[in-house]
């Protein structure tokens, strides 16, 4: 896919001059705000950049405009504007999670941590980690409203008012999405069998679905002036891709490959993540086997044994076949929606692959 | 001052109503977001709203405008949302500096750690309260995005783009400014005596005086399309008295009324904040004297009788009658620029009027 990658590479340009603009500015403040620039520099330098990619597609396909290759600047400034508020996102959520590695590096807590230790600082490094990462998310989100008004000075304002709502609506819902991801880890083992699973669901569409696929696709549809019935085909397809792609990150955050993923093997286990494949494992569990798996679930302490173990129970209990044909079952849905989404099949090849990337992909 | 108190109550009302809309939409997800909702209610219930009275009052200058009562709604929409923005950097900033009250209340993270012992969830009430303070924070900055858009669109563009320039500036500075804060808390003791005080003097002009008074001025002047030559006069009334009202804040961080300022006596000295005032106070100490003082700045734990000794410390140190002659020069020096900031005598009386509000306070 010669155009995505061409994307990838006008996003990561964009940011490079858009953080060296910034960095010049805090510059003038001295340099202990060194080590801030250089995180958020090496953080935005990975990712798949998916969001950037849907943005631009939906765009696209609104307008049927030409190749990626070709699109507008202030369109790459758009998607590079919603990878600055991802990695904001991240970085909070990780201090969240308490998660020790990020894109196969340590975590920003983790690095300013590391930063306190070497300096030998006094006070607690840990404390000093948790501050900066927190400090340097609400940074990245500034910057991410920043980049994302000036790409939006180039349109008409109607359109810009739009694309600027469904922004504002992405970020809302996320944050609120994520509170409910944590609430699940605190009490879901307190609600009833058949609740759980309906949760874990709700928070998957919020904190995922949404955020990852259907909001970059409605703010593309916005950026390119799109019809209110345009705006329906679009979450039609998106919402689908968006759930496929969230279930394919749970089996990931258990089966995943650290090597491909980045993160520990079973992270999302030792975290006790209330996902909807642990949901369907508890479900066919029978009582006393579930008791065992609830006990290990969430403790941060897991042996590799023990992860295996449960890798095993989870795979038995045929919830893994169950989330694999629901990934198939929305990709399909999501290629209906695509012939009512867009009449050039080249857009149409475009969105179909994106599809696929976000949803069979093992990182 | 009849005119702030109405444009308190009129900020007041507009967060009411923004907060019902957004609680409306948010209420589809269902009933366990209430928490958070109530949360912001109750959080953005309280305040001095010295930020939105500098706003309006630079806004009116800057026109020669009717008084604060006759302010147009967009304008007190802007207004409130630099209280939104205001209520989720608090919220961050207790986070960091493990603050247990907030306006005279249990801060966020405390509420929400309280919140999960009442339930008796499982896992650890105090990541959920830190979580959950994280999010809300999160949730809060990109309510005063959306408040803040939406005052935008009533303007011109060019008003409206420098306004949001100068918002978006405020925002990345406040991040920067809180990190200098922090770094100077795990460094401050190892630098050399004479850096110590400039260092604490940047972050006062960082952290604070910018942000707390003369951003909201600019944005102020930027909403009423004040010329650069105006911006300019601004600032020379802004920073000085920025710089006096966070120097009045780190007297009351260590001398203050916990009746009164909602914060327990003493509470800067736990946190081991480097303020200019402790600053000044360690330059004039005798080495043994200071040794004794900096063993014990920053321990959480200390007790009525050391933060009483250390209060007395200081006082004979001389540094109380420096900070507060510095305040005085500092508001004598915005007087000044007053002559030149407007040559109204009713828009002259309100800026001196809050220029003493700001630095003259017991709370």
């Amino acid at each position: 896919m010669a155009e995505s990658s061409t994307l990838a590479a006008r996003v990561q340009e964009t940011l490079t001059s858009f953080l060296d603009a910034e960095a010049e500015k805090l510059r003038e403040i001295g340099p202990d705000v060194e080590p801030l620039i250089e995180e958020a520099r090496s953080f935005l330098s990975g990712g798949k950049r998916l969001r950037a990619q849907f943005l631009a597609a939906a765009y696209q396909a609104t307008l049927f405009d030409p190749m990626p290759g070709e699109l507008p600047q202030h369109l790459v400034e758009a998607a590079a504007a919603l990878e600055l508020f991802h990695a904001a996102a991240l970085i909070h959520d990780d201090v969240i999670d308490h998660s020790d590695t990020r894109r196969g590096r340590p975590a920003v807590h983790r690095r300013f941590e590391t930063l306190h230790k070497e300096q030998s600082w006094r006070s607690h490094p840990e404390d000093f980690g948790i501050a900066s990462a927190i400090l340097i998310g609400d940074l990245l989100q500034s910057w991410a409203d920043q980049l994302f008004n000036q790409a939006l000075a180039a349109l008409p304002s109607a359109h810009a008012e739009r694309a600027r709502n469904f922004f504002n609506r992405m970020r809302s819902e996320v944050a609120v999405g994520q509170y409910l991801d944590v609430l699940e880890e605190q009490q879901g083992a307190l609600m009833p069998e058949a609740e759980q699973l309906e949760r874990a669901t709700r928070v998957l569409v919020y904190k995922s679905a949404k955020y990852s696929v259907e909001s970059p696709l409605l703010i593309g549809t916005a950026l390119g002036g799109g019809s209110a019935q345009q705006e329906e085909v679009v979450r039609d397809y998106g919402l689908p891709v968006g759930v496929a792609f969230q279930l394919r990150d749970d089996l990931l955050g258990v089966f995943g490959d650290a090597e491909v993923t980045g993160k520990p093997a079973g992270d999302d286990l030792r975290e006790g993540k209330r996902t909807v494949l642990v949901g369907l494992t508890r479900q066919h569990l029978p009582t006393s086997a579930r008791h065992v798996f609830d006990e290990l679930l969430g403790d941060p302490s897991l042996t590799a044994e023990q992860i295996d173990m449960m890798q095993r129970t989870i795979l038995d209990s045929g919830a893994v076949d169950a989330v694999e044909s629901m990934i198939a079952g929305n990709v399909e849905r999501a290629r209906e929606a695509l012939d009512r989404l867009t009449a050039d099949p080249s857009h149409a090849a475009v969105l179909r692959a994106l599809a696929e990337r976000a949803t069979q992909r093992n990182a």
